[in-house]
């Protein structure tokens, strides 16, 4: 039997530990819960499972919440041992949790709560399998508080300075400060920095606190990689890591140490940021955004391929029906939510997922159709946000960009709806018209490009949509390759400023043969950071400004997020298109490798395959080694394919 | 201006007391939370105001929740004093309670929270004014625990017995058992009864508690009128009484001490029910069921006229959309809800209420249209539950009684449409349509019944469908008596066994002038169970039952509740029919006031208009003597009208 682990309505932890994350953020000593709209867990749930005991057992049903267990037709107290005879039984455990999350564990000879048990929310039509995780075994767990790994960190560096000592922890981190050796009547401020600037200017930085009466403090979780403590004498002061133990299974070396560096830098951004979800940044905000977070599904899937952080990602940003508001309140992001859906399941094979999030899926999807305008558009209506990017876009009328996204959206849920069985007919049908309709109206084919809005009559041009149209394969490879000219690689239409859009322009580029310009941006961009100390990547780089501008935004002195999910770009880039990896079917049962150097003279690196499998590839100028820890890969390579075996893998001299 | 209050998002105080609420029942020592979805408060809500300022004010923004202030465009923080200078200023709090109600309270000399904010659940498009009442008004209340009112009861009588000491507090009541001069070792062993049969009974009896390991004791709040307490010596035992203190408007007197007494109870009786929301019974499950409520909204018109209680029920019930479950799982009570909404307008003119629940009982409406079978019938679907009452019925197919509430349900609906200026007549349509299938299906004109079912060719007659066809004015009156006649002044058709369906058979009857039948019935049914000693009117009466057989009921030997809201159906009766008050237009406006002394010699009383204001009648055989605190009532007597003066009241001598 396997192990016994607490459960819970499947996605109630998720959605529970998502209002305990969107609680979190603090601006300048003031409290800033997140604005958009949260869904709470049900707060009653029934567990159901049928077993049989070959004898007498002692079983005890271990809750928090108001609980009773019906064993066959009687009805028993929970957290009281039960003895139950032998025999064939059904159990069904009625909670009600009037606050947190209600949940179940039963650990007995006979009876273990584990994935095979069946929840519903008291509505006998849908029934879900619980959800449950490997990190809350024991009765004494508490499914309410995430489970995470700590490790002590002491800075590597402490200056004594005009605002107090400095205590440089050698690069950004998520911890909580730790303060030792303080007398009680001391007030001790700690102003924290992601850079050494904010963490001096306790005026304009973010995080800040000042404490008083203790002895000893451990501060709250915050990202920083500067303290600034003032105030108390002979203080000891160091910091408690707090991380996700997710183990990377991606490796990448190249012959040049800058690009290597620059990827072990984005592989720590994203491990920063995967927490109980993706999040954007650590720092500012610590929430979970849809479009981030689909930049994240990306690049998990070329570090680590887990589908834990994925799927809790996925149904936090989910939430319940009704859907009164877009995902975040921002419509792009609705319609990355569902795309991600999909590629979860395409890169995962995991049709369990879909299943039990299909009506969810579909009523965020009929959210979206409900609110298109006239012609079938994504437009603008009251609360909501078209994003898209922090640039200048003619947002005057209906966005290309949104439409090009509907399209890919409608497609998918055609896929979904495959899945579960039932007709998506009418998406693909929908999909088509609109795919007929956004050609007409924003397509140019004298400039190559589409336009931002085609009735504002201002036929402004930018990148995204165009990255968007190469992206999805909305256009034929012609117009693709005419796009790359016109837009990507013409220096007049207006540079992207985010590693978030730069890196949808990227894997635009290289889908269209370009690795060695994104192998350019990489180091240019990406490595610009890097040479100006960054020791994670940015939320915003613009090459141009100088010394503390870079970490301005939003009207902030330090509102740019120095740790930025959106920033690991490059792991995905190196691995889908230099090592060259990716699944030619569902769950990668099979899957390709296309290696191409670009650039480089040397790569050597490992790609993750689903269930902890992996691909190794290693190749300079005359020999290519591929060896991967099961079947199911083609190497492509020199116009030839090749099939890895599933021991010794192949070697290649030219 | 007016006082501070607590405010929260309309209804959410509701939905979370009703959460604590069904979660508090307990049996035979065990936890019992029901088994219906309940819906939590939204977790993050925000407030708004905008409002002037003569002069600097400071002001406090006192919350629980994680929460921030925007005045005007500054973010600051909650819990501290704000300067805020003279001038015009909008007000946002944005608030995110992880536990609990998200609640908020200001009290500045210009800004207070009061009934003039506006709240939205992070949907800008779903504003609605704030919720708050008049009980929480100091910073330090807290909306999370209901205010009820306490008064010290003590034993009217001790008696030792084999069990322990039994303590009579001489008639039911709701109350926390006190108990001082323990010795921590002592295991005090309580069992409580409403009957005494049932504190003797240990093993029997529904509620018991075993306490050890203190001096004194304040047990949980439980309904009993006896405490059986064995263990420990020299205890002093008394209980803590908790009630909402609702004033009774309403008075009624008559030459028949017996009938005044069954008032008194009935009037006791629906004061214990009458607490958070409207119970169904005090003892047993203490839940809100939506049927009990309507007959408690319609005594509470007769009673108190408090309208609070009713919004309150109405609001619990109605949860939150999604509706994927009838309202406590039953159809029938899905559509009392909706009648009873507009039942509560049609009384109070209250119509911002129905404004701003209009969503909701429009998306219950949509959930019980969407599960009609083809004949657009109401139809069993799985985890639905046909109730309509504890009787024999043919339910092996649609049943009548059901689609004659689907048809009053449906014209509410238009009319609840009408009220908000939405188009109703596709319900009206669909009602008459539904009238006409109904009585080509059910009615047999030769018996002058509407049978249960057409489809198993049983042709069984039940009273309830016919009851209802004159409570709801289904049938003309012509055949309304043929009805009165065939069924319910026909002996061969089974009585009816619960004061539930008593109470609506005894309304159709007086409506067909039976107030004869009606005083009798109240004099033998009700009056037979305070024959027997009752103190509080029971759940379920069978005169033919004798002893402890009264007190069994679902299979357990004290299983029927002894207090019972739905035995409250004399309040009503005599104040509609007797008193003979009762509105002609929205909100008694206008009412009528048409005496019936029926069996009495003489009768006496006060029926509650809205807003505090009531009538007053006094009639024997010779003077008929009608007051009332505010205009527009006309007095129906001897065939003619009579405008009843704002002043002084009317005399008729005859």
């Amino acid at each position: 039997m396997s192990q016994a682990k607490w459960i819970w309505y499947h996605g109630d932890f998720e959605l529970y530990h998502s209002m305990l994350l969107h609680a979190r953020r603090e601006e300048f000593g003031c409290e800033y819960p997140t604005f958009w709209k949260l869904s709470p867990p049900y707060p009653n749930v029934r567990f159901f499972k049928s077993y049989h005991a070959d004898e007498e057992d002692v079983v005890r049903f271990v809750t928090r919440a108001k609980a009773y267990v019906m064993v066959d037709n009687d009805r028993l107290p929970v957290n009281t041992d039960l003895k139950i005879g032998a025999g064939d039984h059904n159990i069904m455990v009625v909670t009600l949790a009037t606050e947190g999350l209600p949940c179940l564990y039963v650990d007995s000879k006979y009876l273990k709560t584990d994935e095979s048990w069946i929840a519903d929310h008291m509505i006998v039509t849908h029934r879900v399998p619980v959800g449950c995780t490997p990190a809350y075994t024991s009765p004494e767990d508490n499914p309410e508080v995430f489970r995470f790994s700590y490790e002590r960190l002491d800075p590597v560096k402490a200056t004594k300075t005009e605002q107090g000592t400095l205590y440089d922890f050698g690069r950004e981190t998520y911890a909580y400060l730790c303060i030792e050796g303080a007398d009680q009547n001391d007030r001790i401020r700690v102003t924290y920095g992601e850079s050494r600037e904010e963490a001096l200017d306790h005026a304009e930085a973010l995080i800040r606190e000042t404490v008083s009466g203790k002895g000893t403090y451990r501060l709250s979780g915050r990202a920083f990689r500067y303290a600034c403590v003032q105030g108390g004498k002979g203080l000891k002061v160091w910091a408690d890591y707090e991380y996700l133990p997710i183990a990377d299974v991606a490796t990448f070396a190249c012959n040049r140490k800058n690009v290597n560096k620059i990827w072990d830098i984005c592989a720590y951004t994203l491990h920063l940021n995967s927490r109980e979800f993706f999040l954007d940044g650590i720092k500012r905000d610590r929430w979970c955004w849809s479009g981030d977070a689909y930049q994240s599904y990306m690049a998990n899937r070329y570090l680590y391929f887990d589908p834990e952080i994925t799927k809790r990602t996925i149904i936090a940003l989910l939430g319940k029906p009704p859907y009164e508001q877009h995902i975040n309140s921002i419509n792009d992001y609705s319609m990355y939510l569902i795309i991600g859906a999909y590629e979860y399941y395409f890169s995962t094979g995991d049709k369990q997922f879909i299943e039990i999030y299909f009506d969810r899926l579909q009523a965020l999807y009929d959210f979206i159709v409900g609110r298109l305008d006239e012609n079938g558009y994504v437009c603008y209506r009251d609360g909501d946000w078209i994003f898209i990017d922090w640039s200048d876009m003619d947002k005057g009328g209906s966005l290309c960009a949104e439409q090009i996204l509907l399209w890919q959206c409608r497609r998918c849920m055609a896929e979904l709806c495959a899945l579960v069985g039932k007709d998506g007919k009418a998406h693909t049908d929908a999909a088509n018209a609109l795919q007929k309709r956004i050609m007409k109206d924003y397509w140019r084919e004298d400039r190559g490009a589409f336009i931002d809005c085609h009735t504002t009559g201002r036929e402004n041009v930018t990148r995204h949509a165009n990255i968007f149209a190469i992206m999805y394969g909305f256009v034929s490879h012609r117009r693709a390759q005419k796009i790359v000219r016109c837009v990507l690689e013409n220096d007049a239409v207006n540079q992207i400023t985010t590693p978030y859009f730069e890196f949808f322009e990227l894997n635009a580029l290289c889908m269209m043969g370009r690795l060695k310009t994104a192998q350019k941006k990489i180091e240019s961009y990406w490595g610009g950071m890097v040479a100006l100390g960054a020791t994670s990547i940015w939320e915003q780089y613009l090459p141009e400004q100088k010394g503390i501008e870079h970490f301005g935004m939003y009207g902030m002195k330090y509102g740019c997020s120095l740790c930025h999910a959106w920033g690991g770009g490059p792991i995905y880039l190196l691995g889908r298109y230099c090592l060259g990896v990716y699944p030619t079917s569902v769950g990668y049962e099979t899957f390709a490798v296309q290696p191409d150097r670009g650039l480089y003279r040397k790569i050597e690196g490992t790609v993750p395959l689903p269930d902890g499998h992996s691909v190794h590839i290693a190749m300079d100028a005359h020999v290519c080694a591929v060896s991967a820890t099961r079947a199911g890969g083609t190497l492509i390579f020199g116009g030839k394919e090749y099939v890895i075996p599933e021991v010794g893998g192949l070697i290649i001299t030219f």
